[in-house]
């Protein structure tokens, strides 16, 4: 393939993506392929070139989006507050998780199988990123020491899941997530 | 049925449902019938007639526990220090949602479909069981105003949900039970 043809194929991997990261989180993972098509302003045969299946779509969407968390973690671990930047990025997290519900149902139930692999991989992806921020802020004296990143996470998860049935997921999830963070007792 | 033969089946179901208890606690969903009534001293049959199907005696296992919970956050209503009452109820919650992880997806699954009227039944008499716990404790300034038993319920079912395949979840499930309730801040 000629350079010029690559750098072609490379912007419109690009774009397809951008415009698929969007349509996902506002439709889910049933959004539509047709619609990101024209909206990236490629032809359908050109989003299969790239993306064989739906599966392939939605598993680049999520890795997209985890390392965005990952970059984010690295963004905050210098900024402000160490307690104000931990419970920045949690909360982003915690908005993923939200909006990965129906993608992770999707990547599990599509017919393509499960996929523990890039499961665990995200996981533990998001763990590293996390790890100086918890630091700083135990460091600092803000987070109790011995609360670990992998505490946080499953924390996060399980509010995710608990408040999938929801009329309004992401407000319900943000309202237990802050619940948690601030512990039962009144704040002084 | 004479007096006498009414006293005796009450006393078999009183004991076969102690007797499943036990072997659901212990082995899960999938514990032995045969066994149940081996320990409880009565044959298959009688079981059978109390409890025609597995699913009718898992249901009435989930219903005892739920009614259990219910009976004890009453007695500790009254009782000691109010924040620690709560705490204490809700510590029993965690405990109840982690072992009831097997016994909600039998509910489900097998082959009697699911039963959210149940379920439903049980989160609503639970809520009402926690409100005079949590109003006393929120009256005393040991909880925060605002806060409901439906948040509290509800965070820990994710902790449940999200602890479920750790190769310990009970413990799993009571380290983020006491991070989520001391909050992210060391304790003075």
């Amino acid at each position: 393939m000629p350079e010029r043809q690559r750098a072609d194929a490379r912007r419109n991997y690009t774009r397809i993506l951008a415009v698929a990261e969007e349509e996902v989180a506002a439709h889910g993972a049933g959004a539509s392929l047709e619609q990101i098509a024209r909206t990236a302003g490629v032809g359908s045969a050109t989003v299969r070139r790239h993306f064989p299946t739906r599966h392939a779509l939605l598993e680049a969407v999520s890795r997209q989006r985890i390392e965005a968390l990952c970059v984010r973690a690295h963004d905050l671990t210098g900024k402000g507050d160490s307690r104000s930047a931990l419970l920045e990025w949690l909360s982003d997290v915690v908005a993923y998780c939200v909006s990965a519900r129906g993608l992770a149902a999707a990547l599990s139930y599509d017919g393509a199988g499960s996929d523990p692999v890039h499961e665990n991989a995200c996981s533990a992806a998001l763990e590293e990123a996390g790890k100086p921020l918890l630091r700083r802020a135990v460091r600092e004296g803000a987070v109790a020491t011995g609360v670990t990143v992998a505490d946080l996470i499953t924390l996060v998860v399980g509010i995710a899941l608990a408040t999938e049935h929801h009329p309004d997921p992401a407000a319900r999830a943000d309202r237990l997530f802050r619940l948690a963070v601030a512990g039962l007792s009144p704040q002084s």
